[in-house]
């Protein structure tokens, strides 16, 4: 991919966490990665949205070095490197508060499987990291908020692509896939899944997920092998994430 | 009717939705059947809503094959196929993930009928299926949430002219009507009421339903053979669906 | 008041209510009386907002007899003309399915007054009707529906204008004024504090009203003999109603 | 500051709130003062936002006199006064009724601080004011408004630019900053962290704030000596208010 092209993608999925309503102000950030140049393209920090494009996308390489723009990239880009570095094949990272997730991960409860909504395009409950330490709050806190992502999947043994997104214990929503359209169609899914989540524990507390053929039908349904949803493969089915 | 009419109101019942707000991205599909013909049109599958035109929509049979389109249809297909074929006089039926139709059906819970805004609509409370077996889940699942709902209205004894709307059991709201802008109509005036039941029962979770006589009359006041609201029977008063 | 001025202003009190999102697609209608001659303007009966004009507003008499109009009012009309022939002075009603309003009639539950902005408008709670018997729900259910509004204020011995709006049990809110736009705004002011109290009583369930000292303060600075909020009194204070 | 651009700013500051969904009609107001001449515009009293233009701010001096409008000031003008006289360097204040911060106000609760989005903005819990007395109700209760405020920040100890907000009891929120323009982010900010809070607490009503460490880390990194959020200091670190 020409570079052009990854910063043009990366503000128009930065573009589209705003018109799909997660963004207030500044509040959320996109990156891309270029994998075979090793270059990433994020949001700047700090700049309102009408004022982007996608010249203002700032190049970084995997270590977090500036190799184009004049504007200092998101704060939040250290999270970002950190899951590029730790998950091949990753190629978008989008972050939100978003309000329902946002609250989900306040209240650092893991967002259960209520419905063939959630199915369609998690493999399960969204999961909760743990709270950082305070050393990890206190030295080198974004790169952390990273590896408590990375760390959360591997302990439970799960793969990135069957769930493109977490909570961050008290923080907020990250999600992720093959590029950043991806990431932040999947930033979107997530805050409608805890939109409906939140309601329907409203209504009945004590509702159980959904069970595991229903899982297994939906989500496969449009990301298995077999998967039958949308027009082609080409364009609806998911690059898989290798790992 | 002709097929190039079908396609043009059934194409405008699936924007109706969105600009009711009860769609985020894909999620929804709208079906109208000419029952002359006993062909139908319906969305096709996952494509986004500013793309849609009338010659999109995908013309069936009452078998589910294409007729004429280059697309393939929405993969609920053949729940709405179930409904047509199992209700005589059925002419459009309508899916969406709605928010608070959703969370009921995500919360396994009939809407009971809390105030004359439902029962201007639905003649009782909104039901909710029983959930699918994993065997029906495992083989034919879109044709077997067609064959739940269809249950659902037998089993209670319930014309489904008098509730043109039900909930699928850990999926969403499916609603119905004489042609495709009555069921997309419907689907909105469900959500509508579940959003109000939603938070009339976080105002006080005991409330009870109304009375069988406020029932009756805001429910024939408009679809009664002594209907008296709007201008005229022609264009205000349902045309009934026979079973 | 010439009659074509009040078919003007009725028809912009309709729109304002669906401009404040009170209304989803024809579920609302306001009316405005002229005194001098006894006609009032109201809403044609379920067309839609888009195709509302000042000459569709309907005129009829304190009878309910259309005296100019090829159209049907409002079946809303006779709970109107109830409220008019109850409570001289009065110059306008509004009538909305506006959620939160709704969802507290729904509830059968007064709106505490739980802070200013309440009392900027309302002096005491909000207050809920008595539910209809069966007999009255048979026979002139409209009328009676005006009757139980006008009897819940006789019965608690209050001044419709020190509390220009009311929940009827099951149903929904009706708002009044000295004419239509005020009818129409005290319908808006109504929607928002009850998404306030329902807002705040998720919070605490168990808060209190505020003081009788803090009530007299807010509603007598806006409508008391010495207001002194807004730029003058022509403009901003509400035209007493006469009992 | 030349008095035409601090109108200007506190015309633009103004309608920043409602651009926000802070404002329904005229609930609220935006001052800004001019240190250098101990001048200050404010919204006029009870004119639609739409007509609002620079020329329509009031400009009156720290004692609330008139200097120069044919209109009346914001009736909370003594509110916003007290503020500027007890705190040094203070040089814009909001007041909205935003629906969640004055779900708050009503509830009479702080807001606790539950995540980051909230230490980024406030260095603790949004504080409630205690109840004003029945006396302080009766005489001057514009400038009690103030002076609770006031009271509320010297008997915690806390200084006013750590919590660039307060919640008043059974009224609503108040926010400030270095300007005009601050003081509307902050109302802004304020209001979508009541949001986050209350759908948290609504998920889980014992969530306990978060750790010191963590409120250390985000508060300071956009708001401390060595704050890195943002391009320049110049445009994104607020001007610390002097106490």
């Amino acid at each position: 991919m020409k570079l052009k092209s990854l910063r043009e993608e990366v503000w128009r999925a930065n573009l589209q966490l705003e018109k799909d309503g997660l963004i207030f102000r500044t509040w959320g950030n996109v990156s891309g990665l270029d994998a075979t140049s090793g270059i990433l393209a994020i949001k700047p920090s700090g700049v309102p949205y009408s004022e982007l494009n996608a010249e203002s996308m700032v190049l970084v390489d995997l270590e977090g070095t500036v190799v184009d723009s004049s504007m200092k990239p998101s704060s939040d880009l250290p999270t970002h490197l950190a899951l590029y570095r730790a998950w091949a094949g990753l190629g978008g990272v989008a972050h939100t508060h978003s309000t329902y997730a946002t609250a989900f991960a306040q209240a650092q409860k893991a967002i259960p499987c209520l419905g063939t909504t959630h199915a369609d395009y998690f493999y399960g409950e969204i999961l909760c990291t743990r709270k950082l330490t305070d050393d990890e709050i206190g030295q080198d806190y974004e790169v952390n908020t990273g590896h408590v992502i990375v760390e959360t999947y591997a302990d439970n043994g799960i793969a990135p692509k069957d769930r493109p997104g977490v909570l961050v214990a008290s923080h907020g929503p990250f999600a992720w896939g093959a590029n950043a359209t991806e990431a932040a169609d999947n930033a979107a899914y997530l805050e409608m899944i805890a939109k409906l989540a939140s309601e329907t524990l409203g209504l009945k507390s004590t509702v159980k997920p959904i069970s595991q053929s229903l899982l297994d039908k939906h989500f496969l349904r449009k990301h298995g092998p077999e998967a039958y949803y949308g027009q082609t493969p080409s364009t609806e089915i998911r690059t898989p994430i290798e790992l």
